[in-house]
């Protein structure tokens, strides 16, 4: 009976995201009713942190009204310049030899770092659009630095169309560093940048409240569903479904070792499931002996543990005590119930590069969900 | 002076990706001589290990004469097929209905791993190729059970056009799982499967000796320049040049933190560097505070460790000892003197992963290089 079963499930191989895209706008609308009457940019860099930049840009651009898109290189921009044509695309890496002719093509805002880039900026000026300003007011990253911007000139300062920054620490709502860039911010823009439209925050800083919006803010991560504020539970939906068929269950007998590098023994008779995802379709090697896969039970879900190490494109997890464990059934990695950061947290990472490995997975049935 | 020579340099702001192919071809060529007489199959999985599967095929069929490709789903053999028309191709992850049709079309190898999947094999045989047989011997991962090997008929035991199993910690030279398995598997070859060529090892085998190779072994992480016998120096060459260009140069003082969450302050004054590369380009975050971005200094290398968290586009960098550090210089990643095994012993993973994770990446000016 259990033999038929089994053999009468179907036989699947390769591993399904799928993206909301309806919960997407809704967390962009969410985010943006938070911090309005500031500007809501949308980040689409990364080819939208695996989302799909073009998919993204055209759920926001036609649902949601969003028309201003930060990408980090022209490159980004110019592959979803033409899904949003009046939009204003932003350009976080700056401009360059290697990017001129796509700022030149698409009149791409450049966002301009140090004293360097400006005079590349001025040089080849004729034609671009007018350029943005990144200051430096803590993260020790991108910007011009204070005595870089004392030697700018009035015509130069009048030249640009945003003046902004990056908080470095804006997840922690108590951290130092957030009074200590606001401050530094503040006292810049009032020195160098009185009337110029500004912008401090990314998705984390909306969360910091309205001192920190200033006139638009840069929403990326918060969009995509990750949680930007960790500190309290996560106001924005999961937008992100993988998963992936079980290939083969098998017994595995007590002292018996699975995966690579024999990392994990069994101690006590177990049942395994063999599913069709690996570090090739960006599931970290760190979830090996750490991270889970689940399955539907009934109206429930069940845990099992990944045994061993998590290989290219396998694996391997304990069924044990679950229930109905066929070939064929689907694993799930990410879900609503276990979601990029609750994988992160299991991975010693950030919901951040998960989605980023994940996305640019080429293995998957990827699909988009316009409806609920 | 100094501001001058800043000035003239060239803005650049995008990482530069190169493959050197004559190598690739060169590594395989020397794991051929080393595994001969057995066939030396190219695996091409996971766009063949990020390096870019088309590139790989077509410089292997043409310039090495390589006619045996594993692949681990159809969907990534389909997209090479034609480069390499009288080759085999044959699918690790096996058949099921979500591959069926590209079976048809290609006339693939499917790797049958258990006996749900002969069941569904067998149901659609008509116009398919003959399939080849996984066998467990150890690893725990996809293969049929000394249990499921009873079960098959004689007939069925005949349909096969070749038996496979997997090594655990080939890795290792005098791991036990090597000679278990190595008896495991020629017990059952012995028992079910007497007469039909075999393939016991991955590149990894190849460096255990005579033993294990069989018919045919799969030559995958070492033809990509990867030291798949990390016990004594790599005989292969590395392949992979990487490298980002830096868009800004700053003075860090005492005090001061960079990078997220502020994961590093400087106890002394610095000069900082930031490398336009992040995570978003397949550097891991766990490279934080510990990886390293190398720069030319006249004919040596100099050592910049990374400050900080890695961010998606970015990482900072330690350049206080260095010379001629200026924008628009370009910092090393990965290349021959740093490779991605380095990489991934800083990492804390495996160069497997960094690769497959680097390949992604969608930002880089790739290139490819057949001369040397």
């Amino acid at each position: 009976m259990q033999f038929f079963s089994r053999l009468r499930s179907s036989i699947l191989t390769q591993p399904i995201l799928e993206i909301n895209l309806k919960k997407l706008v809704e967390n962009y609308k969410l985010l943006t009713d938070l911090c309005a009457p500031a500007v809501a940019a949308a980040v689409i860099k990364d080819d939208a942190y695996g989302v799909g930049a073009k998919e993204v840009v055209r759920v926001l651009y036609e649902k949601a009204g969003c028309r201003t898109f930060f990408a980090a290189h022209a490159l980004e921009a110019c592959e979803v310049a033409d899904l949003a044509p009046d939009a204003t695309f932003y350009i976080l890496q700056g401009i360059g030899e290697d990017s001129l002719p796509l700022f030149q093509k698409y009149g791409f805002v450049a966002v301009i770092c140090s004293p360097q880039m400006l005079a590349f900026y001025k040089k080849h000026q004729k034609g671009l659009a007018r350029p943005a300003i990144q200051i430096e007011t803590g993260l020790n990253r991108l910007g011009f630095r204070a005595e870089d911007l004392q030697k700018l000139s009035a015509k130069d300062r009048k030249m640009f169309c945003l003046v902004m920054s990056h908080l470095a620490a804006a997840d922690e709502q108590g951290h130092f560093m957030n009074s200590v860039q606001l401050k530094n911010f503040k006292d810049l823009k009032e020195k160098y940048f009185k009337d110029l439209p500004a912008s401090l925050s990314a998705s984390d800083g909306v969360f910091l409240g309205q001192d920190f919006h200033f006139d638009m803010v840069r929403l990326g991560a918060a969009v995509y569903g990750i949680n930007t504020a960790p500190y309290r539970p996560n106001q924005m939906q999961n937008i992100v479904t993988l998963k992936a068929p079980v290939l083969q269950v098998a017994d595995m007998k007590k002292g018996e070792f699975a995966g690579y590098s024999a990392t994990y023994r069994a101690a006590t008779n177990r049942k395994i499931a063999i599913v069709s995802i690996g570090y090739g379709d960006g599931i970290k090697r760190s979830l090996s002996n750490v991270g889970k896969v689940y399955f539907k039970q009934g109206l429930k879900w069940g845990e099992a543990r990944i045994l061993g190490r998590v290989s290219m494109d396998n694996v391997i997890c304990d069924v044990t005590d679950l229930k109905d464990i066929n070939v064929g059934r689907f694993g799930f990695l990410v879900f609503d119930e276990y979601t990029l950061d609750d994988m992160a947290r299991d991975a010693g990472t950030i919901a951040y590069e998960l989605l980023s490995d994940i996305g640019k997975g080429k293995r998957f049935i990827k699909k988009y969900i316009s409806e609920k």
